[in-house]
């Protein structure tokens, strides 16, 4: 194997692979990056076993061939290269140390055989479909929030996709729930998804792929069957397996009923909540909403520190139902409120059953609260 | 106690005394910031009983009086108020809840008496003199990053402040070491510094001080006696103990006959430093400098990894003694390479032995790096 590369080309190639491999490994070659030239062509290969990232890199070859090479060592010294460094690998095959140059400097790593770098066969992916990097780029950030860090609830650990149907229009929905919490977000439903299974995307999976939407804008391409996915961005393709289990029936949990219902502003709604919860440093303590006509009154006590109060302005507030007193978490109302624009709505029952909270401006995402005693 | 005062004010000022009161305190009072209205005037007073950190913050007053409230609460609250708020601070007195109002805003925040607040008197502070805050900064930012960390060593956990002469010039040096390398820096000696005790500064002052000085271009009083210094920065006035213990005859480790002379580009010389070292995941691994005749070159190894090497432009190097071989720890070198402008110079006796390095076109500043052996 033998190439020239630009640095910046293959630093942001190695950013994307050494970001999958686990810092802490029981296995040694899982800590390294495969390095392939094939038809000319420069790979990059990293792996856990749940999720292979493999990259192509532009790159000007001179010899086929493969090594796998430390990730994070290779990604440090490509990182402290200077800025319009050219980079050269030269791996004559076996276990020959894996010679890079790059102006002055020079480094032999100690490869570990290619044989042994672990390949994640991904098997038939019946079901393709296409969605533009933003669209997904919103499933996830309106859903993630919600995932489950309860390793015993294994089927909460990732975002549930599924193909169903919302108001007669066929959708693709993202949910994710962790029994306190749930968020339900819909996009229509691209073409080639209609047949698609439920799956559920790890947790990891989802915040590798979350990252690499950053770089890009274009259509993500998406393939699956009910064991793996495989995103295609660019140049980038995260295969993933997906979590072996069944998403609980959580249309069950979403009220239908629920009529009360406040509309506020969300920034300042936002803003005073983050205010008043600042007086307890116990990050699970409630903060009340206390609701009159067209009145909005947040509190917040704490036994050792003392009381915080914020009445909202009643210009920012629109309520008409029965008075009421409900209680939620403080981080659990802000992870809703960062991703909603300019008004939430909520739809409470009362003070101990489960409220709707939404986007008055956009329909496509639900999320569901637990109210806390207070 | 009675006053209003601007957000913006108020916060600067919680910054400051919030960031010297400990995290974890097992006396309560120490985690409470004391705010006392005297003579139409505000203060900000905490403590964590080594260091005492004093602000006067502009307000308008209404009533005198005084009490504690927690540091940390006070701060987050503070700083989540609108940019342009009018924060009002209520206490009847006694052991009343201090009330806080800012427009919509209301909390009141559960007080602890301020007779148990401990005050830290600093008694006579004989040694009067004033320094530029930048002298003040070039003398910590040259000379803390050797204070040892070790806390048996507990008389190297500062930085030695005292009057000397150097080149038959009186001067006021710092000095810090951790037996692995030492820093030394010197400026004039400031008018009513010379009869002063040599005092070693304890780091956490240190850092705090360090944080203050950020903040201005004027002027910085110091007072001090052989037990406590006091340094006074516009309106903040940071009072420490001093470290109680005797700071090592440092002189005698400083090399005077060292003559293989190098003078290398410091940037270009750091870069390759930090590039060989990425080689090596342990921190404490060497960096071996092979000399010879305007020749320096680098190399790193890991027995698991690899090895590096990189040779720098001769141009950038100087060098006309017998050839060498020297080993340091990256980090150190860097440590020092980070104070140093346009070129690096080494002074070498041979491989086994302390070098001392300085910055070519400074030559107030003075360190010596123990070797390693490679």
């Amino acid at each position: 194997m033998k190439l020239k590369a630009d640095r910046a080309t293959l630093l942001k190639a190695l950013a994307h692979v050494q970001s999958v491999v686990e810092r802490r490994n029981t296995i040694p070659i899982l800590a390294n990056v495969m390095l392939r030239v094939e038809s000319g062509k420069l790979t990059l290969t990293a792996t856990d076993m749940e999720i292979a990232i493999v990259e192509d890199v532009a790159a000007s070859t001179t010899r086929n061939g493969a090594c796998t090479a430390p990730a994070s060592t290779l990604y440090e010294i490509v990182r402290k290269l200077p800025d319009n460094a050219e980079v050269e690998f030269d791996h004559p095959g076996g276990d020959a140390q894996l010679a890079l140059r790059a102006g002055r400097y020079a480094t032999k790593l100690v490869v570990l055989p290619v044989e042994d770098f672990p390949s994640m066969t991904a098997g038939t992916l019946p079901h393709r479909f296409s969605l533009p990097a933003v669209t997904l780029r919103g499933l996830i950030d309106r859903t993630r929030f919600a995932i489950s860090t309860e390793e015993t609830r294994y089927y909460l650990n990732g975002i549930y996709l599924h193909a169903t149907e919302s108001g007669g229009a066929k959708v693709l929905r993202a949910v994710a729930t962790d029994g306190h919490r749930l968020a339900r977000v819909e996009e229509p439903l691209p073409e080639g998804a209609a047949a698609m299974p439920g799956v559920i995307v790890p947790r990891k999976t989802v915040g590798e792929l979350r990252k690499l939407l950053d770089e890009t804008s274009d259509a993500v391409d998406v393939e699956l069957s009910d064991t793996r996915i495989k995103f295609r961005i660019g140049t980038v393709t995260l295969t993933s397996k997906l979590i072996d289990g069944t998403f609980p029936e959580y249309e069950r949990v979403i009220p239908r009923d629920n009529d009360k219902i406040l509309r506020v502003g969300a920034k300042k709604f936002a803003e005073a909540v983050g205010r008043v919860a600042a007086i307890s440093s116990e990050r699970s303590r409630p903060v009340k909403l206390s609701l009159g006509p067209d009145q909005l009154a947040l509190l917040a006590t704490s036994p050792e520190l003392g009381t915080a109060t914020e009445e909202l302005d009643s210009e920012d507030v629109s309520y008409s139902a029965a008075p009421l007193e409900i209680g939620f978490q403080a981080r659990y109302l802000n992870d809703i409120t960062d991703q909603i624009g300019d008004k939430i709505e909520f739809r409470f029952s009362d003070g101990a059953a489960p409220t709707v909270v939404c986007d008055v401006a956009d329909p496509s995402a639900l999320y569901v609260l637990m109210p806390m005693r207070v």
